[in-house]
């Protein structure tokens, strides 16, 4: 009752003010307080259908920018598309990363417009995809993908790097950041491994739900916060083929199991918005889909705020997918399925058709009202009604040295060496050759969406930014290091050893190119020939041989491993990976990452860690059934250290909970080693017997620690029964009593849910 | 109300009949005639639960064999299982197959104790792995496995190499036999692949029809027929990591739309038996699945006949699956889904503890009698209470020439000549060097279940068989053709090339070792390393070079292709398959096979012929999304000849149809080369628009042809509308009106059904 007063105050506060829109707006915005929900009301009362529409039109900045510019503003194309078109959102940069004050100047012309031009002075929101750190600020210092992220095993890295990019992205005037990534990294082929945190859906879930608190920390409203965008919204991670953008193939139990719970906990986190899978999940394209859009994601998970399409994947219901057949039918699908804002992103035909499907009944303006309900409070949430740009901040503030410290860290934690003969940490005076493709530039460190989409323009780098080289020289000593790399992907020709007599080491530099989406699909997981043949000729040398990968995803190396005498992955640690990587093999850093992911022997081997025991070996007749069974390169959870760590007296406070109950586990870690260094500790549980069958293990918590030298601490871990429910055959959560091991290391105890 | 007079008059019989059991029985049989039922209610009537379990208990040949025997039969064993634990089936050979002779000798001696020795003298059910040809009958031709039947493109072979198998299999005495295979064949990886009709539905479909109507030829009471056995139900043909026995992750609709139909069709055909699938869908164990094994394939199938286990799977869902904490409660499992026989096969456990279960009142007697009055129908429609030892037959009878015939034709058909440049059909004075690990051996052309279980004992192979290095000389002359071939698959030297110097050709025999099930699981779809390099090798004498590939799954050869002058590819083609390829080398036959499968080109690159349009590039930005798009290495349906067939004409007789409607569609196929030869004409389908992304064209029709030089012949298919229904979102079929493509080779032609 309360609430139907205040709307009606502030409808004919709004109808009083009408003429004089823009300052009054803030007023009503700041005066409607708790209420936004009224003062949204009242705004989508006055607004006409083209408005409506173009609340729900997002365009790309190509359309608002002078011909043959890339940063200017082009004020008769603004006006078109914030005036004419009403548009309500725009994303993107063209080409490259841009400066601050251009991004400011782009943001305030674009407010300007929207807030003295428009009859009801809504502000754009403005998106972008700062997604390991404010990769399209010139300057800034990015932080791992979060496949490296996820290596790190710590979670107020993932927080800080997320609350230090919205606090960059939000002063560069843009309020909307499109992370994180929630899909899970089953298949390996596919090029946006490198964005998800790994294969696991507990590391996936806690991961996210650390990144969204940090985008949103303090509430969007604050001038370090952005909106988050959870996705992509769903099954987008485990295309059949591979291929990036293709259809997935999926049970409802995986679903449920697997890929749901992240985007639940992000919901449960108040994440913002949400983008949606471009792929199609079972036949179904997630657009075209009112059971994923509406009955699973608002009406099961809750989700209350702004769904995204992602690029240009409206039209494709038509064109691609092949369920809508006219351009028109496509845009219908998509807004009847519940889509509230389509990327269309280069022309206004989304706009011109929804309209049109208005007009003439086909859509309906209460189901506009839905949409713009929620994009209009997503403004206000974000104060872009008072404050359409946010306050300016000076270099020093926006570069701060402990923002590059938290890069360098998080590019340290989240390096994983994965075999050691002994040969590191290397004396700091050895003689060392370099060679290899990802030896001499950014790009390998960095891949998708560093200050270009693709990473791979070498001239956007920030001036803090080392090659693995560079890294090296500063580290080792110019004179210590030689190294002659090309880079030259596309060139069929061999990659260059060099004279190698004068050194100690060799140091090959492997791994994959920048790419990002459709350039990073390939059609084999197998490390290329070039660098094989690189990497045989090096061990053919006799001398010591090291590889240092720099890689989005698990590329194959099993016929070269054994004759490497150390391995260290770089999974695309960004800014501060050349010099991470330098430290660590010169024992200056600790090494303490671990694969977020079961790294495959062989192409034709992606099996996870979570596999079914089935996959594995019938010990008793072992040629029979399955003769390879779970052999990967590396398990799920590998990495290795310059010191060791005990994990012993693995304590269950109970035997037996119930259904309701918490199981208290403790367990010592103590370093036994002679130097300092971060253990992560990951807990997993078997569930001996299950309707389902069970997986040989799952990860339910996690924690990683310092320790000294001769250090000991305890850690406790509190697991819940409900951890341990698990989808069953009827698609819904079911708890089965029964027994169950929790494994930490080597460690096993056995306790009951009864 | 009649049949309850004749069960009851049958019951009075019987008991009257009970002390003088085995010849009246066979009366009861007889005089019941068209009233099976009632005969095999009155028997049920006075069975124990112990001869309940037993009749469905089924072990295998070891336990009734004497020690250090494959064939001598110990009486003690035998009674054990027949008379002490009642077992009604047995299965298999040991080691080795059996002449004719022996075959006959025990399943006399089964019989005799089941007949003379048990109370109610219930014939033993034996059932076999033929798959393709008797594959344990001593001195028998085989066929090609079904990968190659499929190839041919040809029903009648299929029907006619199933009633032949069928026909020896009868007069061996064993009544049932375990094929045919009805999972599709979409993941290469799968060691079953070559068991398979390939990957098409449609394909599948036709070709299981063909094989079961086939085997069960003239009703199975027949001397000439066995009951058929469709396996495995369900979806163990599509494994996610590629491994035998491993988990499948599937959708409800790929599920329905493609793995299920040639169930279905099979259960129209009445094929008697049904084999369960011994992995596991979406984490339920299909032995465990009341859904599958009663709510599908019972109640929305409609089968009626015996549903077995396949090796040792009931004990599986306690030690593998871990749905069952006990190995009781797995046997609790299955029989409470609907399991009606465990092959158990190597003692009496699922007996013993499936009496206890009824005993202590966890199983009803009435669900036994579900089971077993299957069991004992089945028993009495292949008249084994009549006869339970098929009549004998002359030698010359069991193999007559004509079926000599029949796989010699079939290894032609199935052969597929995927690349000529011009050198084939080679002429016969060619000086030929032959090299390659399938050159001169038995076991690639033949492989899994072909004398023994992998087909890797070439001893065992009959004396019409012949290699190809045999067939070669045979066709070219012992003075053109020369050979060093040595089959040492497990040495790890490299494959010798010889001196070619004197030869005008190389003709690489490549491929795959013989293997079945756990052993030829393949972490890796490349061909190996060794073969690649003997190819490299012969590549680089300058001389033309040929290959030949003898491999029941497609093998990555794309680093070699572009070097070879052509390729022909042998499926497994079996007893003629040598003698075959050297006729199809020297242009004797003309080849006519085309590809059940797409060969793909990349081990990461495993895309069906039936994708969605999402798969293939987007030719307006084709850097984009997908760089390499769908590139197989060939095509489905690829297949060349020596002759040229053109195909025009296309006609569709209405351009619009009702949903009930048919379309009828002419096209004309001309053989416009200078030689004879045999056309395979697939007929797809394009679905412009629809609510499940439509594939980019599904098979729907094929023939096969054959027309002299200059000859032209029109074919006619009817395509009903209801064929092109398929799996919607709710998971039940939905024909969808509008626009279709038919696509026949080049041509194409568009209906609407409306």
């Amino acid at each position: 009752m309360k609430n139907l007063w205040i709307a009606f105050i502030l409808s004919v506060l709004t109808l009083l003010v009408s003429c004089d829109k823009s300052s009054d707006m803030k007023t009503i915005e700041a005066s409607a307080g708790n209420n936004t929900n009224a003062f949204v009301e009242s705004l989508l009362d006055k607004m006409t259908v083209e408005e409506k529409v173009g609340q729900m039109t997002q365009v790309t900045i190509d359309l608002i920018l002078k011909e043959n510019s890339t940063t200017e503003i082009d004020p008769d194309k603004l006006r078109k598309a914030i005036v004419e078109k009403k548009v309500g959102s725009i994303l993107n940069v063209k080409g490259h990363a841009y400066s601050y004050e251009t991004w400011r100047n782009i943001l305030t012309s674009i407010q300007e417009v929207a807030e003295n031009e428009t009859p009801n002075s809504i502000p754009v929101l403005y998106g972008i995809d700062a997604i390991h750190g404010a990769t399209y600020l010139k300057g800034s210092s990015l932080f791992p993908h979060n496949i490296g992220m996820a290596a790190s095993r710590n979670k107020d890295l993932v927080h800080k790097s997320a609350s230090i990019t919205a606090f960059q992205t939000r002063s560069s005037g843009i309020p909307w950041d499109f992370d994180p990534v929630l899909g899970l990294g089953r298949q390996p082929l596919w090029s946006r491994f490198e964005e998800t945190f790994g294969e696991d859906v507990h590391l996936v879930t806690e991961m996210g739900e650390a990144a969204i608190t940090g985008y949103q920390e303090d509430g969007l409203k604050s001038n370090t916060a952005v909106a988050a965008c959870m996705k992509h919204f769903l099954g987008y991670s485990v295309p059949s083929s591979g291929k990036d953008r293709t259809p997935a193939d999926i049970s409802d139990i995986f679903l449920k199991e697997y890929l749901l719970p992240p985007f639940k906990a992000a919901v449960e986190n108040d994440v913002a918005t949400v983008m949606i899978n471009s792929g199609e999940i079972n036949g179904v394209p997630v657009h075209a889909s009112k059971h994923w859009l509406t009955e699973v994601l608002r009406n099961e998970l809750g989700f209350q705020g702004v769904a995204v399409s992602d690029w240009e994947d409206v039209i494709r219901l038509h064109t691609r997918h092949r369920v809508a057949s006219t351009p028109k039918e496509a845009v219908r699908m998509a807004v009847d399925a519940g889509l509230d804002m389509s990327m269309v992103p280069y022309d206004y035909s989304f706009y011109d058709l929804l309209v049109e499907l208005v007009k003439e009944g086909t859509i309906s303006e209460e189901r506009l009202d839905e949409s713009v309900r929620r994009i209009l409070k997503l403004k206000s949430d974000l104060g872009l009604f008072a404050q359409p740009v946010s306050p300016a901040v000076s270099e020093e503030e926006l570069f701060k040295p402990e923002f590059d410290t938290a890069a360098y860290t998080s590019a340290v934690e989240s390096m994983v060496l994965t075999k050691n003969e002994g040969i590191l940490p290397l004396n700091k005076n050895t003689e060392i050759t370099i060679a290899g493709p990802t030896a001499n530039a950014f790009g390998p460190l960095h891949s998708s969406w560093s200050f270009t989409w693709m990473g791979n323009d070498e001239s956007q780098y920030s001036e803090q930014t080392k090659t693995f080289y560079e890294g090296m020289k500063e580290v080792f000593g110019e004179e210590n290091v030689n190294c002659n790399s090309t880079n030259e992907w596309d060139d069929k020709g061999n990659y260059q050893l060099g004279n190698v007599s004068g050194s100690d080491v060799i140091i090959l530099a492997l791994g994959e190119p920048p790419y990002a989406e459709g350039p990073g699909v390939i059609d084999n997981l197998d490390l290329d020939e070039r660098q094989l043949k690189l990497a045989r000729e090096a061990m053919d040398t006799g001398k010591p041989v090291i590889a240092v990968f720099f890689t989005g995803r698990p590329r194959i190396i099993s016929s070269i491993e054994p004759g490497l005498d150390a391995i260290l992955l770089g999974l695309r640690p960004a800014t501060f990976g050349g010099l991470a990587a330098a430290n660590l093999l010169a024992g200056v850093e600790n090494p303490s990452g671990v694969l977020p992911f079961t790294y495959p022997k062989h192409s034709g081997d992606i099996v996870h860690y979570d596999h079914k025991l089935t996959e594995e070996i019938r010990e008793d007749i072992p040629n029979t059934y399955g003769q390879t069974g779970y052999q990967p390169q590396w398990d799920f959870g590998h990495g290795l250290s310059y010191t060791d760590f005990k994990i012993e007296n693995l304590k269950l406070e109970e035997k037996e909970i119930s259904t309701e109950g918490t199981l208290n586990v403790s367990v010592s870690v103590k370093n036994t080693g002679n130097v300092g260094g971060k253990k992560a500790v990951d807990v997993f549980i078997r569930d001996h017997f299950a309707s389902i069958t069970p997986s040989v293990k799952r990860l339910k918590a996690f924690k990683k620690v310092y320790l000294d030298p001769g250090e000991t601490t305890i850690l406790n871990f509190k697991i819940s029964a409900s951890d341990l429910a698990f989808i069953g055959q009827e698609g819904t959560p079911v708890l089965e009593p029964g027994e169950f091991d929790v494994i930490i290391g080597a460690s096993k105890a056995t306790f009951a849910i009864k």
